[in-house]
């Protein structure tokens, strides 16, 4: 999909995955870019995260992003540190910017083994020769790990902005970025302040109700820059990035490590925004719960127990609980087709949708079954 | 191994389980028993927990224990919380105890089933009849689920008082008592308020360490029971329950389902007690690192991104990570004999050594590696 007007973008291989696949990154504009970012709750932060968290602060404007995968340089020490303000001031020396605060930097790959620093050397000039404002086909598939597919959404404002989603997943994943990145890129008029505030509101919504494994990384972050090119209202880009960053959020768990089936958790009348939240994503991070997905087992006592998990509700009396649409819970056992639903779970997604009557807040999360694949995915990834 | 002074025993096959395996337990005393029980905190809670916890609090001594396994009555609405009211006053009825409130009643297997009362009513005679002070092996075997083995521990004082416990996992386990029951009895003497002090205490730092999915249920429990038969010092008692359900514990992580390696994970140097136990259950519970460990992969870079997810450390520098005693962590990547770590996790139990070196306090956790049989065994539980 085309790029929103004012970037353009770069993905190469550096040769820092030994498959020699793409894996060096680079978005970029010519003008300043106003941007909001939310970053990993895990306490282990990787050097990117924790320098771009000091940029976020500082309020500076942007004017470039850049990516490696395969490797996270997490947990590498003082080395690590330096690293990555080494890696940010080859990246402002090869764009030719004065400023190497312009520049952000993200990593993701295995933890604690030195960032190969010659090969991202070797490897801007490279990224750099090759922006180009087409699309950002070659910048997401270069920030994958264990993805199988890249992921991309775009949506359109009433005005003619544009708002363009790339992210990766694709284990670790968990509410409060977990190994995930995204970009987000628009080339809407907006101001630093209302930006930041609905990337926050959104983020909450979507990215953070995703969940593949309850892991969250010390490295992950979803970001979101404006070119300023296109008047907006408001509202209307924080729908776009709601809309696009759910596509996102949906793609990521669909795309979980060794995921055969994309499960939505749909939760209703909770208390708070916050308990409906919290009661969708523990059902969706319920290894019970997707495993019994991957079994088409309309289990919904497990569903019932990650409810009790999450510590919103006690008392069950009002709760209904569907699975794929059939009614299987309504505040005690309630008698149902079987093969009917079991049956209607053979699909590619399967949608779990809990009322829990106690209140008028709704909230979704996504989740994926949990397979023998991931079991050989994370038992064999690093050696 | 043989009961302690005062208790009898029973392990019947009543029909529950489709498999007409054992199914049946009972514990009783002709005398009254001084009792503790901790119980699970998912809000979600079987009527056996509700009851017990309201007995639990009128401080009254029971004289019998009956437990089913198959049916974890759960989920049940109002005729659950009757049928489980019932299911007490049967027992009584078949025990010839006057008061109903005497015994407590367990409940595990599938949620939302009616509790097969007709079969209940038939095996509970049954049960009575086999009763026997030898040993526990029936009740161990009869309240078994998808475990492979049953689970007994014991531990004798040096006044001559003994300790035996018995439990279940072995799916659905988690800190704060998920699916585990565990049944510890004591011929000790000891007064009602001291062993219920020893038995949260010994429960926090055994029991409640243990995590085979991340799944708490709504239906388990912790007790233990005195028969006051012999002398006994409080801190020797608390000792030997502490041994005794750290064996259990130990035990069921190793049975957790699909397991095929112990993860004993010992976290030294906390700022509070609190906190290590935090860490070393972040640590036990990480999918990745459990899926690392199946694979006999030294990934150190899981088990310090499981430390920063649990909270309780954010400066890695002074952190030191053992695997099998090898350091593979001092504050940044150590170099390390890859071959040599990986040909050492090769055994029937994996100890993971994080020194936080943050304060003074220890902890330890038990879990078990994540493999594809885990899979299996929870997608084809139920249908």
């Amino acid at each position: 999909m085309k790029l929103p007007l004012g970037f353009r973008s770069a993905g190469i291989a550096a040769g820092i995955k030994q498959s020699g696949k793409p894996d060096l990154g680079l978005i970029t504009s010519d003008e300043p870019l106003v941007w909001a970012m939310v970053a990993t709750e895990n306490l282990v932060k990787a050097p990117c995260v924790t320098r771009n968290r000091a940029r976020h602060a500082a309020d500076h404007p942007v004017r470039a992003l850049v990516v490696n995968a395969g490797n996270a340089n997490c947990a590498n020490g003082e080395t690590g540190m330096w690293n990555n303000e080494d890696f940010a001031a080859m990246s402002a020396g090869a764009l030719g910017l004065a400023r190497v605060q312009e520049v952000l930097t993200a990593s993701t790959g295995v933890i604690g083994k030195p960032l190969p620093m010659d090969a991202l050397r070797a490897g801007l000039p490279k990224a750099v020769a090759a922006l180009h404002e087409e699309h950002a086909d070659d910048f997401a598939g270069a920030i994958l790990t264990t993805d199988l597919v890249t992921k991309q959404v775009e949506a359109t404002l009433p005005g003619g902005a544009r708002v363009v989603g790339i992210a990766k997943g694709s284990g670790m994943i968990h509410p409060n970025m977990a190994t995930m990145l995204a970009f987000v890129l628009t080339d809407a008029i907006v101001e630093q302040r209302p930006l930041r505030r609905s990337w926050r509101d959104v983020v909450s919504r979507t990215l953070n109700q995703v969940t593949v494994d309850g892991d969250t990384s010390p490295n992950d972050m979803a970001f979101v820059f404006a070119s300023g090119r296109i008047p907006a209202d408001t509202g209307e880009l924080r729908y776009a990035l709601g809309t696009v960053a759910e596509g996102l959020a949906r793609k990521v768990a669909a795309d979980g490590e060794g995921a055969t089936t994309l499960i939505t958790v749909s939760v209703t009348n909770g208390r708070s925004p916050e308990e409906a939240r919290r009661a969708a994503r523990s059902v969706a991070g319920s290894s019970l719960v997707k495993a019994a997905v991957h079994g088409r087992d309309p289990n919904w006592g497990r569903v019932l127990s990650a409810i009790g998990m999450s510590g919103v509700i006690a008392d069950l009396d009002n709760v209904t609980v569907r699975l794929q649409g059939f009614d299987v819970f309504r505040g005690t056992s309630s008698p149902f087709d079987e093969p009917a639903v079991a049956a209607a779970m053979h699909a590619p997604e399967v949608l779990i949708e809990v009322d829990l009557a106690a209140g008028e807040d709704d909230a979704t999360a996504w989740g994926c079954d949990l397979s023998a694949d991931y079991v050989r995915i994370n038992a064999e990834y690093r050696t």
